[in-house]
């Protein structure tokens, strides 16, 4: 069968299926391999200074699932008992005995790789912008008739230093009865001088970061006390039933009467899901959250907090506020600790936001010493380009082709979804997820067919179907080329990729050349000059960079100046959600970025008619 | 008819009648004297330096209504044109030619009767808590597309070096419209660094002072700009209908499932309707009034604030916290500017509140420098004693008898209310508010009734009936002493002091000796060693206290020791509206001021029962 095609070359029996997160790669290792082995076979970097000798101690790994082969003397030498039974071994000594599941944490990948691990790292913090502390108070008496909630600042004062000035409402009212239930001893949550929270739990609260993509919404649970991510939860954004692209749906919001009340719960509503979701898995409380840091483009920024988006739909889009906001968690609708704030990091321009701003607060781009160029790619797509001391950015609407939107055979990357494509000696090859039966293809695969069409001149550079290749089929008159034909799906239609999926992914890669384009321009830099590309978003980690480079998606420069980096939009907000330092260099990296106006750049739509064309960036890039 | 005996005694053709507002004093004046004449006449004390002669300039008065003799040389001399058309008149110089309302400005009154002005003086003021700027801000464009609010803030920087941080969320919702609306430039009222409002309007935005008392609500509207009162209402308190004192009421609060919130919007509700009243008159909007300061004993502060008062309606009776707060008005439900805050002024103890903090910081009490007794005589009356640089103060349970309530021909201070009684020769001798028909006794009536019936044996000093003396009749087997017959009230029950009413002002009085007497033996003092004795409230204001040192209401001292000094809980909550160094003051007097628990002092019901005696204070005071 054509789509079992690689995994069914090694056999079954002598093999073990090894997934390793949270870099999300797997698949089947021979029996007797080292998990540095195997890692090493499916593409993940691990750290093994000593060569895997067992004496360096750098590849710790945690088992999630399966079992592993007895800790070796080395192991025991390197880990103590506690981090042996908590399931940390050395993946040079460790050996699989079932199917696993293994956990890499950041410091165990080399420098490359580790910035593609999206979110499980403890984030470092020694400035939180809420600080929890178990505060007992002394009981009142007829001779000591002082305020409740003034007990409880007065003792923050006296024991930890911490110097109370407000309260919040909710929490006025809460804590009488708070104090009472609970012997006189709760925990209290300050955000600076303002008493947020009381509550019965210890005194590491909970955070809540949220990345609010068009289509895609990630939410990450953080130990406020140690930076630890808790959970982690995607989800889609609800909101598209109200339009697929911020456009559309900002339309809702202006012609609608309920439209911009829509618009708001549905995302609230998901975020509230989530929290209850991740809560409960780790069986706390929502209220136990105290603070809660939103990432989204300015869009999706406005929609969420009720901000009027006339003005942002119209030229020349500017956003209603660009700084960052701390919003009461419940005048959101938030369902976490009442007294909460959210805060929502600044946005740069109309068409690029906040969610930006963290992921160029997590790559660091901005301490970058040489030329780099960042794309977040997803239903919009925004670039920046460091260069000369300035940042640069700009948005490409670039659609939802990537992620499988307006694809006929589009899903999202789930079980059954064909995550690589290739052809070789004339046979289709197709990398299924968990090697399931096909069903769709994902992003990644959707890129790879399209590469590999080109490659083979199925399609040629304008997007035109060879109608004689193998594999081209005429259905209804368009051609298409066939994935997984429709005998090998029980009858149900053919996985293909159509001529309409082909011109959709023109437009969507248009859309980001030119935007790289202009940018390159803008600073007068060819793409050589470039000493490093960061690929950020779900969609940027998945995908072969091969196939990216080959239809001119991304500049043409040799594969080790790219780095695949996952959600930083996410890990910017758990880094604002953890640090004050981190919210001021959110307001400074706003503040400090340019944005260039694709639209209105005199030669866009010639750029972007030539950024159609399915080949390489020209070698003189701006 | 008895109950004109006063006004009779002046032939009405050759008399005026003459009002002088704030102050309160009315009365018919013979045609042809000079305002200063029937000043004097009146009890009022005017500024007159030049002993009228018309060359000092200092009895300068406004003419609220009515006509006056045409203005003389003397004040062309000391007025200019404008004064003259606004009305300001020289009180030496002008002459009622009809019925005249005069306003007095404070500056005109003579130190003693200044305090006694409540609330139209313009609050000194070089620190408001919110200050109003125009802001003209610059278009955006597809070269300038900073956020709409960015731009008021930045040019707020720019041209006024206001530093604003954040802006109020629902401020960032409306300022782009609001901005497109008014031609880019708007009216931004910044509280801190937080932009609060954004409005049409001209840079004097308004404030917003509260009294709420138990029984009576008061209301200023206020200049922000010039601290200028604008207009003052009273009202009575909704919350009434679940019960006259505050007991009751959170009684109510914590066993009916909807009993907190029947009270919080009950007394929303009356201040909306206020606002609304108070803002048609002076022609503008609510949107405008951009703060509002609060004050109120502890359980109407928690009542109001929704917060809990089961921890207060319990010994220890603590507050759920003392310090001031500053709630979101919308978060109150208070429909002012939508970003507007009210500020809650701190409390003292569970019975002593944010109105007796205002009273004091109206008074000025703390800065005394010889001992000093301020009374705030109301449903629930605080007493606060300044002696050897401490504050210590003292709530006492008085009920509602003194405002006429549980007095069975009791009324509010309104036309046809009986303001003052006297007997001479045997005959009753009535005031009547606006020379009306009496319909009952507010009061400062009531009052002298009882020190009446006392002078003249009437009642005794354990308030039994003579049930001989002329003017008691025996109404169905209990005493009453008739002020006027049903005969002359067209077959109406008579009016009178009934054996009741004596027992219910018995218990009134009672408690308020028994906190004055408490606070002096705590601080070791005799009542002569007092300097000086303020009597604060509405009611206090009115009284006669030749009355109430008869009855052993208020300490024996010399009159010339007293000063009535009106709604000083109101004129307090006013300066802390418009001075942000008001309230630290507040702060500093409400943890500077101690509390003595009277319920648990040791000889508490003994000296309570002694008190009930209707005579002077003793003269050993403490």
């Amino acid at each position: 069968m054509t789509e079992r095609a690689v995994s069914d070359t090694a056999n079954q029996q002598d093999t073990l299926h090894i997934e390793f997160e949270p870099v999300g790669r797997r698949g089947r290792c021979p029996r007797g391999m080292t998990l540095l082995q195997c890692a090493q076979q499916l593409g993940v970097s691990l750290s093994a200074v000593c060569n895997g000798n067992g004496t360096c101690g750098r590849c710790r790994v945690v088992l999630s699932s399966g079992t592993l082969s007895p800790a070796t003397s080395s192991e025991h030498l390197q880990l103590t008992d506690k981090q042996l039974t908590d399931g940390i071994r050395l993946a040079c000594q460790a050996i699989p005995e079932t199917d696993c599941i293994i956990h890499i944490p950041p410091e165990s990948l080399t420098t490359i790789q580790r910035t593609q691990v999206e979110g499980l790292q403890a984030i470092q913090r020694d400035d939180p912008p809420v600080v929890t502390h178990k505060v007992p108070v002394i009981a009142p008496s007829l001779s000591d008739v002082e305020g409740d909630v003034d007990r409880v600042t007065r003792t923050l004062a006296k024991l930890h230093g911490v110097a109370c000035e407000t309260a919040d409402l909710e929490v006025i009212r809460a804590t009488p009865s708070m104090l009472r239930e609970n012997d006189w001893t709760v925990s209290a949550s300050t955000r600076g001088k303002e008493l947020i929270a009381v509550g019965p739990w210890p005194s590491n609260t909970l955070g809540l970061a949220v990345d609010l993509g068009t289509t895609k919404i990630a939410a990450y649970l953080l130990d406020m006390a140690t930076g630890e991510t808790l959970g982690m939860l995607g989800a889609m954004n609800p909101q598209i039933r109200f339009g697929e692209d911020v456009v559309t749906r900002m339309a809702h919001a202006l012609t609608s009467p309920s439209g911009a009340e829509d618009l708001s719960s549905a995302a609230i509503g998901a975020l509230n899901d989530m929290v209850t979701q991740l809560t409960q898995e780790s069986g706390t409380d929502p209220a136990r959250i105290v603070e809660a840091v939103v990432v989204g483009n300015t869009a999706m920024h406005h929609l969420l907090a009720g901000l009027p988006v006339a003005q942002l739909s119209r030229a020349p889009y500017v956003p209603a506020f660009r700084e960052s906001m701390d919003i009461k968690a419940r005048e959101l609708g938030l369902h976490i600790a009442p007294g909460a704030y959210a805060h929502l990091l600044p946005n740069i321009a109309g068409f690029v936001g906040g969610d930006h701003v963290a992921m160029l607060l997590a790559t660091q781009v901005a301490n970058a010493t040489a030329p780099v160029l960042a794309i977040d790619i997803g239903t919009n797509t925004e670039v920046c380009l460091a260069a000369h001391g300035h940042l640069t950015s700009a948005s490409c609407a670039s659609g939802p082709a990537f992620e499988g939107g307006h694809i006929r055979d589009g899903m999202r990357a789930a079980p059954g979804a064909i995550e690589h494509i290739d052809i070789e000696d004339g046979k289709v090859l197709l990398q299924v997820i968990d090697d399931a039966e096909p069903v769709g293809l994902c992003g990644s695969g959707i890129l790879d067919g399209l590469a590999t069409l080109l490659r083979h001149g199925i399609v040629d550079r304008m997007g035109r179907f060879n109608k004689n290749a193998p594999g081209v089929q005429i259905i209804d008159g368009k051609p298409e080329f066939v994935l997984v034909p429709s005998e090998q799906r029980n009858g149900k239609p053919a996985l293909g990729l159509t001529q309409q999926d082909v011109r959709q992914l023109q437009l969507a890669k248009a859309a980001i050349e030119t935007g790289i384009q202009a940018l390159l321009a803008h600073a007068s830099l060819a793409q050589d000059e470039l000493s490093s590309v960061i690929v950020a978003g779900a969609f940027g980690t998945y995908i072969d960079l091969t196939s990216a480079i080959a239809i001119g998606m991304v500049p043409s420069l040799p594969l080790e100046r790219f780095s695949q980096v996952g959600n930083a939009a996410g890990t910017g907000a758990k880094m604002a959600l953890s640090s004050i330092s981190m919210r001021n260099e959110a307001r400074s990296i706003a503040r400090a970025t340019g944005y260039v106006e694709l639209a209105t750049s005199p030669d866009f739509m010639k750029r972007f008619v030539e950024s159609t064309y399915l080949e390489p960036f020209p070698q003189n890039g701006g």
